[in-house]
């Protein structure tokens, strides 16, 4: 089979891979047919960090997707060839202490996709822990493909945009602002206005990407080089809720800097090149920090079922499409900035 | 009058200053029966933290005290001449917006007590907002020493252990690591286990202090100078609730380092020398960081109703008592780690 494989920064290629096969009894095997470039993924890319020991071969990629179940291990109860299922960014096998509190990233047996585990941005991945990692989407979403692009990004994006709402407390009336535009931060927005902020400030630095901010429901957008004093005239002192969709020392500053004393920073952004958080920022004004990567299982029936209804579609912020040849001009685009999230269809 | 007057590093003085009086209708002066030295008093006392604009008199010093009303300004309303009275290590109005959320420490009219404002070490205080700042002690309190002694920490220590437990999460049957033995940490041992906590590890660096600890509530101390292994061997992997009582980069990482995944780091150790909270600790286990500079107000009542009913006592922590003229020598005491935390007895 062909798949992804990065092979150095600013190297991704598609190559001929071994195909996936059942190894163990809890495994399945599925076709992939959607796929995402995921943000995190531009960080290698870049390198603007190192991936230690990558093999001659290089290594595959692509932690969102989605697919057909094409085979299953003797122990696997919940999908079935023929099925099609959603998977998260992390594997987990579901049963451990972790992933029956709903933490299903810090699962004992788990991991992410791709590097020694197959990625996503391929024809076919195996994955473990089925029955612990895959959820079988809705008939009606699985047989629509705005539907099925809809979910897409509940794989990631959309499962962290929510995890950053829910850290940061985010309820009905809240007033709420959201560091960054990335996709992240775009669907953080939205999860922000499906549980029912009322206010809700996108900061950014990207126009297009703020009028999409606006679409999802972004009350105002802040554009400003220094944010800081706009967020707090608008809020009248900073906001209760902040979602930190970046993970830079200077997204996670401001972040700190436009919560309202008391108020609760929800941090998903991946850290790159955060030196450390300053303290001395937070402990005056009791601001707290809660997040963290997203346990994208524990959120994907509760937000599958909006899409299913039609409730929620982030997938605007999957404004490219490829076919698999294409997948590295959609890192190129990405790095460029000239999409903000690529979609692979196989 | 007399009172405790910060000089410079290692320079306490009691000397004249003048009678405090009634300035604005809502203050009241208070003649102060008993007043302690704060740990956060040592941090300019050793020289650590530079103090700017130190005028060539000094600067008034001490922030946990209570006393005896003697005057009030016509707009009090809630204490009278003759009340004994406890109040918070920050005064404030009591009726701006965070005031009412119970962020007393985020008052829009706040102060800490000590610097431009009297200090409680010292014969006697104007306290503005009495009706904000004042609690009236029940009269069993009042007229009963022990229960003075054991009222006299919620001015500071008790409400900032009790607020680390609360941000922590602490309830009924948690697990918690508590990092400090100083008399926060040891007050942060003593509301956890008042808030019913099963297992409580205290780790520090003094024997008879963590034998104090363990007289608190707690079920393991932990003294080793590396006690991250012990706490995770302890807890199976962490503690999902942990307490940090000591504010230095080494005690925020050790509190990081004994969470357990998804748990929460009650910050309310104030922050010294803190270069940055490590994100790369936090992000991947869900690490929450909640707290703060403790809104003591807001507890107070709670905590003088157990003390009152005989079921709280956190005085074991004043392990040293002097008079108004023994404070100079009570610094060089908690300085030199000879007494944990100094009581004064005007």
């Amino acid at each position: 089979m062909r798949a992804a494989v990065f092979r150095g920064p600013g190297d991704v290629r598609v190559e001929q891979v071994p195909d996936p096969r059942i190894e163990a009894p809890t495994d399945a095997v599925v076709q992939v047919t959607h796929a995402c470039i995921c943000g995190s993924d531009l960080w290698s890319y870049r390198g603007l960090v190192d991936v230690p020991d990558l093999p001659s071969e290089g290594r595959r990629v692509g932690h969102e997707w989605l697919g057909v179940v094409t085979d299953v291990g003797p122990e696997v109860r919940s999908v079935a060839p023929g099925d099609r299922v959603i998977a998260p960014f992390v594997f987990s096998d579901g049963t451990c202490e972790f992933c029956t509190q709903g933490l299903h990233t810090s699962c004992v047996n788990g991991g992410v996709w791709g590097g020694d585990h197959d990625g996503g941005q391929g024809e076919a991945v195996r994955s473990p822990f089925a029955d612990g990692t895959l959820v079988r989407l809705p008939p009606d979403v699985a047989d629509e493909p705005a539907l099925l692009a809809a979910a897409l990004p509940l794989t990631d994006v959309m499962a962290t945009g929510h995890h950053a709402a829910v850290s940061a407390g985010v309820t009905a009336g809240s007033t709420v602002a959201v560091v960054g535009d990335g996709a992240v931060g775009l669907c953080g927005v939205l999860a922000a206005h499906r549980l029912g902020a009322e206010r809700i400030i996108a900061l950014g630095h990207h126009r297009d990407r703020l009028d999409l901010a606006s679409r999802f429901g972004a009350t105002d957008v802040v554009i400003d080089d220094d944010p800081v004093p706009a967020v707090r005239d608008l809020t009248g002192g900073g906001a209760p809720c902040v979602l930190e969709c970046v993970g830079t020392q200077s997204a996670v500053e401001t972040a700190l800097d436009v919560a309202r004393d008391g108020g609760t920073v929800g941090y998903v952004g991946v850290p790159a090149g955060v030196k450390g958080v300053p303290l001395s920022k937070m402990f005056g004004r009791n601001i707290a920090l809660r997040g963290g990567v997203a346990p994208a299982r524990a959120y994907l029936p509760e937000l599958l079922a909006d899409v299913a209804a039609g409730e929620l579609d982030p997938s605007p912020v999957l404004d490219r499409t490829v076919d698999l040849d294409g997948v590295p001009d959609g890192y190129a685009a990405m790095a460029q900035r000239t999409a903000i999230k690529v979609m692979i269809e196989m």
